[in-house]
């Protein structure tokens, strides 16, 4: 039986985690969760599965959590809860699922202990990928991609070696502006971006998914994770989200990975790697399959896309930094207080104000830290602008 | 520097695997070259190729070619000549792409010496699949599928278990009648049968792709050659024929080998396998890959699809009958005698009349002499009754 560490648990990548766990009963089980501060969900799921360890980022929320823990069940509280249940729970593989750069440091806890990852924190390979590339390696661990494209490359690559890649080809729905003027998408409104096409994700990602850079961090993500050059690695829109992404090999031949749009996908696979084991999830659906189209992603509807190979470019901290940057960009957006073309003109401002060559965990911290506020000074000047224009 | 036999060098797959040579000059060689009658071809291309031996079948072409040969190079001529090359040459991969039922005994000849075959030969697998797997099994040869859709379920099975597949889905383009009514197709001309949307292939195997018989063929060769129960085989119709297979695990991930429609594809893969070989082979090519869509088969317009299944579930020598039946009948309308929808008529009715659970290579040589022979008498009522009908 396969022993799990859910980081992130009352998210939703944890949610759909513990739908699988409770599907697969015998196979799998739960050893730790880890959430920031919802107590009652956790609470709840701790009473469930009867895990050793349960952690919590917010104190107050700790304190109300630990007369509600089932016997056996041990409560780690405070700000480093994350990264301490990764270092003392004892499990095969930990499934990250928490949003954002405070998940760094969870994903270099368990690779150093040489325990197997699956990954949905996309900023962690985002900011720090040679670094937890060359940790894994140390320390014999598996980074395993949860997130569907990254997970679609993974799959077609089984059996296969890196070396014989022609080229990574991954798939973009497009988004809700994919139609859209540029003009148009320029002053959208919170709903219009929230409302993605084919995917039901969380808040950032689906305006991430709204102005590709959600893709332009996936690109990142491939050039650490596969060790790819960036000119093999080439997006492609494809609305349906069936065709999760594809890998062609240097004699030509594509594999590709396809399913619904529907994450316990590529959990189940990465919870139950290297084998494969039954779920009742959907397969090929010819409703669903029926029509499958590819066109090039517009340069000028989609401007964050380049500014992902930029980044990539630059290396170094780069990554942080707009990684850093899009998460305040797109916090200002959803709280009303910037328009949607305001996202990538602050990504895009401050990637060369701050991005520098130095790498590894501690830089691309900094250079979060840094970028952040870089963003927010941006937003206020972009906001002080458009008041003189009123 | 791999060896290659190549049976079948004058015709199309045997002329694509010498341009895969041309191509990877210094990574594969010739050890010999076999064909039926074609002696002039076989004469220059013994002269580019130098192989220590050729083989033809027909005497006479025979003693036209031994005086064209090059020093080093020896004639094998008559009747047994295909299975004495693959008995006495030196090769690592025998490239089997002679036509029809011929075929079988030099598929035979290949497995029993334990050499990988990389089989275009339908009918060796249709006729004797459960025979051809045992000899494999027990010399420790591998079949490699040169067949666009097994080579793709053949690359979506790398690294996997089979017994991890939950279906098949064989695609099929549908050829020139997906979109004709049932009674029109009937009494379709030949030019029209012989106009393949998307492939340029043979006569018999372009027909084979109007009648959708060329896929039943393949139902009955991917469940011997996969070992997968006939349930768990589905074809969809793709026009396209860039999806040219895919593989559904348990856990409902579905796997794809997808490229455009030209055999260099699986015959590179197959002539490399395991590695794979760069080649200046087109992958993803959104002119070709844009649209790409899928539907059911409609049973009224393709009959014979069923009779694939039906073969495979009698088994024996069934799928020996539906091929020599199907060879006759399509010989028929190309040369004029049979409308085309005698075609599907004759092999139905061939069927049930001789399929025996006799099974194994003698066998199915003996069912093949006779469904001929009842395929043959089965035209001549048709020809009857059409004429008692004027």
């Amino acid at each position: 039986m396969k022993s799990l560490l859910v980081l992130g648990s009352t998210g939703s990548i944890g949610k759909q985690t513990l739908d699988v766990v409770r599907a697969q009963a015998g196979a799998l089980r739960v050893s730790g969760l880890a959430a920031n501060s919802s107590w009652a969900q956790l609470a709840a799921q701790a009473r469930e599965f009867h895990p050793r360890f349960v952690a919590v980022i917010d104190r107050e929320a700790g304190a109300r959590l630990a007369p509600q823990l089932p016997e056996g069940t041990s409560l780690i509280c405070g700000p480093e809860a994350l990264s301490e249940i990764c270092r003392v729970a004892e499990y095969d593989t930990a499934v990250h699922g928490v949003v954002g750069a405070c998940g760094l440091a969870a994903s270099v806890a368990v690779l150093e202990r040489g325990k197997d990852l699956a990954l949905a924190n996309k900023e962690s390979l985002v900011m720090a990928g040679a670094e937890l590339m060359e940790i894994a390696r140390r320390s014999g661990a598996s980074i395993l991609p949860v997130d569907s494209e990254l997970c679609a490359i993974f799959q077609c690559l089984r059996g296969e070696r890196l070396d014989r890649v022609r080229k990574i080809h991954l798939t973009a729905s497009g988004g809700p502006f994919r139609d859209s003027d540029p003009s148009e998408i320029e002053q959208s409104s919170r709903e219009r971006a929230l409302a993605h096409p084919t995917w039901s994700m969380g808040p950032r990602i689906t305006i991430g998914s709204a102005t590709l850079m959600n893709k332009a961090l996936e690109v990142i993500e491939v050039h650490h994770l596969f060790g790819l050059p960036l000119e093999r690695i080439q997006v492609w829109i494809h609305r349906q989200s069936i065709v999760h992404s594809m890998v062609e090999f240097i004699d030509g031949s594509v594999m590709a990975q396809l399913g619904p749009p529907d994450m316990r996908g590529p959990l189940h696979y990465c919870l139950f790697h290297p084998d494969r084991a039954a779920s009742d999830l959907k397969g090929f659906d010819l409703g669903l399959f029926s029509r499958l189209s590819f066109e090039s992603v517009d340069a000028a509807r989609f401007p964050a896309l380049q500014l992902g190979y930029d980044a990539a470019r630059r290396g170094g901290d780069a990554g942080a930094v707009l990684n850093a940057a899009d998460e305040i960009a797109v916090e200002a957006f959803l709280a009303g207080s910037a328009c949607f073309g305001d996202i990538v003109r602050v990504v895009a401002s401050v990637l060369p104000l701050r991005a520098s060559p130095r790498h590894g965990v501690a830089a691309a911290l900094l250079a979060d830290r840094d970028a952040r506020r870089l963003a927010r000074e941006a937003l206020e000047r972009i906001h002080a602008s458009k008041a003189n224009q009123q």
